[in-house]
């Protein structure tokens, strides 16, 4: 495999799926997901993650992670990059990864580890061992303040680490990093957080965002990508100002509202969402309010489903 | 059983066992599990806690997690309490509690939600999906400072719910939270941050504390636990200074150091501890002599062992 080239495909939105659970049973609704994965394919998603924290997936067991891996790389069917999210402990996380291998997936997302101690050289240790139990490329997804980018700066010339989804808002820190890390090592560095703040690491060296945005609304997410690659800044902060208010209420009670946000504007769209799992309630009814004046105020963009 | 009753069992040290790991295969050294086990039993330990923090469970794979279970209820025989760490999404939890109690443990504690988005009422319903599937009562690992105590005060009623192993240190809301829940509900309150923060914690109502340190020096942590029983104040504030250089080392590198100089302590004793698995690296030099000079500022009350 070129990796170099391969790490060229995430310049682009990386776009966490969602995962539907049955309202009642909460189990999988795997309709659901493959009108989702097709809704975002069809929308011109290139690079698809499922096991994203979006795809609630520490609210899966192992087993239900790689079944979610293999269902979305036989729906994608080769229309688009399927980047596999695995995580846990350093074993778990090399038989998601094998599993994600042998079904096909093109990358994998190595989570945050969960631990509750890391040390720095531990980190490396952690994400070198998978990273090298592969045969597929890894992409880090980055987001404890308290690890130092050390970690990534002793990763990055490993050739099978392709990207970073760099998810701790210091650009001071992020530009740094992307000025200290060689352009031979071929990482793709990609705002971990989002539209909301996909501007500010685009100016300090992103060249790619990852979205739960995708799941509702994807010609927005589009608009900004193709503005931000454009310089167009006038249309940046338009988009910006537009989807902030969705982003803000997504960030309610420390990020709980995250994911629900979501499925409660695809269920209001009349998209299959169905609702979380635990630890995550569904949203209160002014919550949901806000949710609706918000797909109003979108109302001619979404002309498509409403 | 007698709920009521049982709760009173936490009223002493919650002794969380270290889990050794080869030095080369990281592979669970058993032979040297037995040794901490008896090592605890023998110095008076009347609650052990495998999968704890200190026993790295974020380390292990679930079905290492249930053999780890599995092989402190069989060597603990009926001497002491056993208290199974589990967690992880609902139903990987209750598999892991289910397999807890069918190898005879006492109760489980559940580990604080791993999901990055949390809400309170979710935390609520996770809790109390994971107590109620399961026939031996539950004691709340509560470490997130942005849930609200109000998922603890809903959930006290629940008759299987034994014990609070609170880990925020933040006092005035524990005060406030122990006033608030009613005495029948028998809820246990332990202090979750070991012997720094016990002294503090009992002043606002905790009636045990968690250890680690009870893996190197237990003795000390007994003369704490019985001074604070008897209010001997001066006796805890010379403990207190005696083992907070041990427990701010443990703090370093925002508690990157936690478990891994218990293990060092232990190897430079003796003991049998092997090492840290991933994310957390061997000790640095510099902390190693650390961890020397403290074991030789204790010399006379470890002179059993060295």
């Amino acid at each position: 495999m070129n990796y170099a080239d391969f790490s060229k495909k995430f310049s682009t939105i990386s776009a966490i799926n969602m995962l539907p659970f049955d309202k009642e049973t909460k189990a999988i609704n795997w309709t659901g997901l493959e009108e989702n994965i097709e809704f975002l394919l069809q929308n011109k998603m290139e690079v698809l993650v499922p096991n994203g924290n979006t795809g609630e997936f520490y609210a899966l067991t192992v087993a239900e992670a790689k079944e979610t891996t293999n269902k979305v790389v036989e729906l994608v069917a080769g229309r688009a990059t399927v980047m596999a999210g695995i995580g846990y402990a350093v074993e778990t996380a090399i038989e998601l990864g094998k599993a994600a291998q042998e079904a096909g997936a093109d990358c994998v997302m190595i989570h945050q580890p969960i631990h509750p101690y890391i040390t720095s050289r531990g980190a490396v240790t952690y994400f070198k061992t998978i990273i090298e139990a592969l045969d597929i490329p890894s992409i880090i997804y980055f987001k404890d303040p308290h690890l130092s980018d050390e970690v990534l700066q002793e990763l990055a010339p490993l050739e099978k680490l392709v990207g970073v989804k760099y998810a701790i808002n210091d650009l001071p820190r992020f530009a740094k990093l992307v000025q200290t890390v060689p352009k031979e090592y071929n990482i793709a560095w990609i705002c971990g957080t989002a539209e909301k703040w996909a501007p500010f690491f685009y100016n300090a060296g992103a060249v790619g965002f990852t979205s739960g945005l995708v799941n509702v609304y994807p010609e927005k997410s589009l608009e900004l990508l193709n503005a931000l690659r454009q310089g167009n800044q006038e249309t940046v902060w338009k988009v910006w100002n537009e989807v902030l208010p969705f982003e803000d209420l997504r960030a309610k009670y420390n990020n709980g509202n995250n994911v629900v946000v979501i499925k409660e504007a695809m269920e209001q769209l009349g998209l299959t969402a169905g609702v979380t799992r635990e630890p995550v309630d569904p949203l209160n009814e002014e919550d949901k309010r806000e949710v609706a004046e918000l797909l109003e105020s979108w109302k001619m963009g979404l002309s498509r489903i409403i």
